[in-house]
């Protein structure tokens, strides 16, 4: 087969899905496909099967079906591959690709978002990362988890609001509107139910929060803007530091950026772009630059 | 059968385990039991389970298998009952006891340290809380859970301190000496490892990292040091609020405060307390008085 002829996909494996593009060598898109959690370091042979799953869906939806998985070329860009183990696990995968490209869901981001020129992706959604490449090196910032890492994240904001309304129903602060407004998105009467509803939760749970307090934040609800405060002020930390790294745009990625955009100041505006192509477009960019090199 | 002749038993119901104690009606400890899990909140059943469980190994141990069930007075302080729904599931049980007395671990660890005096008593364990009565009324503070609450706890160190080396490892922050000795408490060699011990870990994980910020903070670590002023500060607001609410001492409970104490000012140092007994004999103090009240 000749390159001409070379299929590519691109592959998106976060936590909760794993989204594949194929695409034929004019970059043209010829089909997706979306199957379950594709996160190295919380499941490995999950995010294997979910590969896999997510390729043949895309192959379907070009009218491919006949196509061996031997004859395609993978790029895919996984969470979780940050960690040495999972990355090593991931390489050491018997998979049934022609060949298999990895690295992670950050730097096919800032790919796709760049169309591959040097640049750094801000990611904001449940949780926040941030990733810059500068044509020879990478910077990874941030991006831990919950709830130690993964500041100005929704998680993170809904953390926050949750601890603040307590101490204030504690009595060691005043009491703000933004309790009222954590009421109503989870439908508790009180803080008994409040405590209760709270109680184990995760990243997904704090981060259907995170709006409510920018809400209150621009009503002048003064918990919630300490709250946003804090976040921009490390969201600002990290954009000097990505800006510091490389010459190129930041693209803001997520669920967040629509929030956070208009509390930014204009120093940092200016530096910021929108992303180009998706994630799993930046897989394809990223499979055909290391296809061509090994050819 | 009369008072006198009246035995007691005393329940203090944790989310890791339910210690009893059978007690004659002159206050002798006659036999100790330990059980599993016994918050209400948690696992409603399974805590009925370890009461019962608890009960039967007490009077196993004061040899008194022949007793029944039914002939015992108890009272109950158990976790989870703070939250109205747990509370009311508790007492719609068809327990096997001649009468079953329920209220909070807060209000039977008080009794015990206050021998039913008014009083107050700070918890500062794996979680933190606080409790006051009066002889009237009665005042909970914080005890919210991790991650949002327990502030000043073992886990909320531990958090901290991750945290606080995550920032410093992505350049946000000078780093410390608190990086290494997370690393040898972990028993990790560098960040990628600390990152992917930590994912999605709990307070039982972060709670064994409390004592590294001390032992830095002791030696003069920045960040360290930073961490223990903020705890310290929510420590001393909860203080001045439980000394507020009543004229008593306030008992420390729980295994942080050998360490917090050589860090508190004098002026809380006057109003502490060592607590006088446990808190299984202020759920005995606490089923005595119910019983007269009612007798």
């Amino acid at each position: 087969m000749t390159a001409k002829q070379q299929l590519f996909v691109g592959i998106d494996g976060g936590g909760t899905k794993c989204k594949a593009i194929v695409v034929n060598n004019h970059g043209q898109i010829l089909g997706h496909g979306v199957a379950g959690p594709a996160n190295a370091f919380q499941h490995l042979t999950l995010a294997q099967q979910s590969i896999i799953d997510a390729t043949v869906l895309a192959l379907d939806d070009a009218g491919l079906s006949h196509m061996s998985l031997t004859s395609l070329v993978v790029g895919a860009g996984l969470a979780g591959v940050n960690i040495d183990a999972s990355r090593q696990a991931m390489l050491n995968w018997q998979h049934p690709f022609a060949q298999f490209y990895l690295t992670t869901d950050m730097a096919i981001a800032c790919l796709g978002a760049h169309q591959a020129e040097p640049g750094a992706i801000i990611i904001c959604g449940t949780g926040s990362a941030g990733y810059a490449h500068n044509g020879i090196r990478e910077l990874h910032l941030g991006g831990h988890g919950f709830a130690h890492g993964d500041i100005c994240s929704g998680a993170w904001f809904g953390l926050r609001a949750v601890e603040q309304v307590l101490l204030s129903s504690d009595g060691f602060q005043p009491a703000t509107q933004l309790q009222q407004c954590l009421f109503d998105q989870l439908k508790v009467a009180n803080i008994n139910q409040l405590i209760a509803k709270s109680a184990g939760q995760g990243a997904g749970f704090y981060g259907q929060l995170a709006k409510q307090v920018f809400f209150c934040a621009e009503q002048g609800d003064q918990l919630a803007m300490n709250i946003v405060e804090q976040g921009l002020s490390y969201f600002c930390q990290m954009v000097d530091a990505l800006t510091d790294f490389q010459q190129g745009k930041i693209a803001l990625i997520g669920g967040l950026v629509p929030l956070l955009t208009p509390h930014l100041p204009n120093r940092v505006k200016t530096v910021l772009s929108r992303p180009q192509r998706p994630p799993e477009y930046g897989a394809i960019l990223f499979a055909q630059r290391q296809y061509v090199d090994e050819g």
